[in-house]
């Protein structure tokens, strides 16, 4: 639990234990390079991605906050993540979490032939995880943030918030299951599912909110068996854990948010000016 | 030009013009059903795609502020639009204007042969398409509300914010085109273009931008001559015109946003308490 103090502890710069050796492994050049940094969630997302599909990439490890040039090439914010992609000539940019999920469906489809949505047959099976998946980006990551930054008159409202967040996520799968066949892109949710499009989509906050939200806002994750045994399934699934640092990692890297330092980030600053994230 | 007072208008129930010609083609049981409301943007989105996609449908048209039980059914929030799919049985929901989209997309990909997106074989194509779609809901459309719904203290800020939203969008539209072949998905900003992704989520803003934001902030839209060439091509294409009312009932039905007036609805409401769009 946090001693209530602002340490001063600032945000780590390279990936540890698993994370680590992941990148250790992917130091060779290939078609796509990813710039990322460790404690990025909207990193996370996109390297869980890689991993899962199974599309080569070199990890390019960057300083957000400094915004070196080559970063600032392929995305014009100076937001991670960034891919540049080396099979044109010259390479091309593209950034956005979202859009390179999209991306790497998109390619994923086209070469190694595994995807994290549902089949393009069933439209509705595809409908309901995008619906799930826009929850996620539209409500549930700004909770997560408005809950970590939030000063103490704010906190019990963000807390409410986050909850209703993730008690929301919970009825929306629940209802997809008894509609998507397990093996149809149901995702861990189902105990017979695969690690599917939602999974990826949240599963770094849902990591985060076990140790960032937990250690500086003593946040406990909804006690419901079926969404325990999920994130059990996540967090011990190959492809996410393979992108996973210590957990010391993020605790040290958030403390900028948790006391809501000035200049913290921009998703921060939007955050603090009501504005939807960057 | 606004006289600057509020003649307390209110919103209109039913389609005029093109738009109720369509409606009234549209009456018949279908597998789906479209909830809509006449002046909406997020439904109009949605409409365009039934249109340019050739996916058979009935109208609904509801007053989402009474918010009928039938769209309740179909969308928990109450919002518009919302789809009722009765080739289910029972039918199913769905909900969620991009999600809505997606699922159109998938579904003429599967029946009619049409598609709004770039082929599936060029996935950076696509990507640089949902880039163009991120920035319009992520910002252009926040801004759009910002400026209409904004104090004369807020206005000044807002409207170099929708300036600056739009200048991006042409920086984004003008980068893509060198990219992408036209007939691959390229969108009408090439003059040899068809409809695509991008023009059908941005086209019903930019039309009230040409008649709501005229009317109530003297707002001009770019002079670009290319972006007005664009425009141009988007308020005259089939499937955006079938879908498109006479102006009055725009200028009509948004003085309600225009004097920010309390309880106008869920979205004027995020964006009077600095939150992401519902």
């Amino acid at each position: 639990m946090s001693s209530g103090k602002d340490s001063g502890k600032t945000y780590h710069l390279s990936c540890t234990g698993d994370a680590l050796e992941t990148v250790n492994k992917h130091t060779d050049e290939r078609d796509i390079t990813l710039f990322g940094s460790c404690f990025c969630p909207f990193v996370q997302r996109v390297w869980v991605a890689f991993e899962y599909l199974g599309i080569p990439y070199k990890v390019n490890e960057v300083d957000p906050y400094k915004k070196p040039k080559d970063l600032l090439d392929v995305s014009p914010k100076g937001l991670v993540p960034g891919l540049k992609l080396n099979y044109f000539n010259p390479p091309r940019p593209l950034n956005e979490s979202t859009v390179i999920l999209e991306y790497l469906e998109d390619l994923a489809a086209n070469t190694t032939g595994r995807t994290l949505l549902p089949s393009h047959t069933d439209p509705y099976a595809r409908a309901l995880v995008r619906l799930q998946a826009d929850h996620v980006s539209r409500t549930l990551v700004p909770a997560f943030y408005r809950f970590l930054q939030g000063d103490e008159t704010k906190q019990a409202e963000a807390r409410t918030e986050l909850d209703a967040a993730l008690q929301q996520l919970i009825h929306l799968l629940n209802d997809a299951e008894q509609k998507i066949d397990a093996g149809m892109g149901s995702g861990l949710w189902s105990d017979s599912g695969e690690l599917n499009w939602l999974d990826v989509m949240v599963a770094p906050w849902i990591f985060r909110a076990s140790n960032v939200l937990l250690h500086y806002r003593a946040f406990e994750l909804p006690e419901d068996p079926k969404f325990r045994a999920w994130t059990q399934r996540l967090f011990a699934h190959p492809a996410f854990k393979a992108t996973t640092s210590t957990e010391d990692l993020y605790v040290d890297s958030y403390e900028r948010y948790a006391y809501n330092r000035p200049n913290t980030s921009q998703v921060a600053n939007a955050i603090n000016t009501g504005r939807g994230l960057p």
